[in-house]
């Protein structure tokens, strides 16, 4: 299969910038005092559609031929990939179904449907999405948004860390989220590219630990339904396009508990006055609690979202 | 009185550059929907000591002749200011003095004392404050760094609209809340110096409606030490220097309930992601709850602050 190339990742910033913004990086002084490193925030939180997720959607609806996109765009996703699709779907006016699961949060699904979005619902342990999605696929001749698992969707989210290279060039080191591991994969892909030297960690929860499993075994493993907080994370597989990228680029995959994300989103909220979503808290969580290993002076740290029920928040 | 000009807002953005933040502009899909207008937020909730006011307490400290600094610098404050003096006079090894009302929030006072300064507090009510820092003035020689009515205060404060400006350089309004007036003051100098045709909105509490009052009766008027939620901005009369700048410059100044505020701040949480304080969020509420007059396409809005008790964001 066709991997992600950092030159697929140049082209994808060209074309999804009349859709994504481009996020700030931020610093903090109480961040880098607690963990001893100077860390660089890119704010993905504060991307169109509150997640990173709008990058590597629109960089594939925008690359689908002319006649193709009318058909209509399916996505299966726990929420930011489904409002990315929509929103990159209502840009070009391609009709968008959402496969999603019945128990995503509020903040997600709603946003989604106020978009024009079709959203239909399925259970997370009894039914299988992709098989929902590719009934539809047959049924409307539609075109499939895969959450990360292509190589356009791959070099799409490495477009984030292209702008974080941009603004802070002397990182040694890059935090990143691992949920399919579409994020990791473009992020490793350019950040490589651009600063070979540059030394990239994937960060997953304690729960949903399968490409911590699967870096151990050298393949890729699948484990069951996981459970985190950190619902952008509950891939229970590493991609077949992402995880040989993963394999190549990353030093390691670092783990946090359920607690730990919950204290870094807090940290977030108190010291850098940031909303993120527990799975956008992961990659500062294992700097917050220490995980990284010695001699690492400048991360950068993704944080790659924000959606989040207020009611979550407050019970922090 | 000397005034503030341009050309100072200008030499303040030079000074200041080892101890302030560029702090980002973010925009929010929602937040244009809902209002109608391209806003443009100014992030200084994001700058460091978490509000704009390290912008004019660097900038008066770093222009202390040499040996006067060592005698120290103190500061009467509800809160930022207090912390934007502390991290200033670290910085050039002043001890600091702050003189804090005894009911400021837990997470401004707690910040200040980290940075190692001397906490005086006193009651709102019942004492006055401006006495108080004189009587230490005398005593230790230090200098007094007054939170608002002082050219290089004002001067300073005016560097985030310069900022704001250089990034977003068309727009045709600008809403910045109104406490003393330093932050009005400074942007409005610089703004109408870049952009004459610029329309300069002041937003305050109603509760805190000095500056408006002033503004219908042609002078300074003072009211009853106000109560309002947004801590910041409970100044009860507009400064000497302030007061001019702001009747030469600002069009009207909007006024915004207690609810208003509360509202602003869950918008921002809930829909740009970010954590802003109630005084912070007042110039937003003015645009959220159709303060402003017709005819506006593209404004800036400054987020002055996001220094907020993690309780008072979940009783919103």
């Amino acid at each position: 299969m066709q991997s992600a190339t950092a030159f697929m990742v140049r082209e994808a910033a060209q074309r999804i910038r009349p859709l994504a913004r481009r996020t700030p990086v931020v610093t903090s002084d109480e961040a880098d005092k607690q963990t001893g490193i100077r860390l660089f925030f890119k704010c993905e939180n504060l991307q169109r559609g509150g997640a990173f997720k709008i990058r590597g959607a629109s960089n594939l609806i925008l690359s689908l031929p002319p006649g193709i996109a009318e058909r209509g765009v399916v996505a299966f996703s726990s929420g930011n990939h489904a409002q990315a699709t929509a929103i990159a779907a209502k840009h070009v006016g391609a009709p968008a179904t959402i496969v999603m699961p019945e128990d995503a949060p509020r903040s997600k699904m709603q946003p989604t449907r106020d978009l024009g979005a079709e959203i239909v619902t399925y259970n997370r342990l009894r039914e299988d999405r992709e098989a929902i999605a590719a009934r539809i696929l047959a049924e409307t001749g539609a075109s499939l948004v895969p959450p990360f698992d292509h190589p356009l969707i791959i070099a799409g989210q490495g477009t984030a860390t292209l702008e974080l290279l941009d603004d802070v060039p002397d990182l040694d080191a890059l935090l990143v989220c691992v949920g399919g591991g579409g994020l990791i994969a473009g992020s490793a892909t350019i950040a490589k590219s651009i600063r070979p030297g540059i030394r990239i960690f994937g960060v997953e929860p304690e729960l949903a630990n399968d490409t911590w499993q699967s870096f151990a075994a050298g393949e890729r493993v699948t484990i069951p339904p996981p459970e985190t907080i950190a619902d952008g994370l509950r891939s229970p597989v590493p991609g077949k396009v992402t995880f040989p990228i993963i394999r190549s680029h990353v030093e390691s995959i670092l783990l946090v508990s359920e607690s730990e994300i919950r204290a870094a989103m807090r940290f977030l909220l108190e010291y850098a006055k940031l909303v993120v979503e527990p799975s956008g808290a992961v990659a500062f969580a294992a700097a917050l609690f220490g995980k990284l290993p010695p001699g690492i002076r400048n991360a950068g740290v993704i944080l790659s979202g924000g959606n989040v029920d207020f009611e979550m928040l407050t019970s922090l």
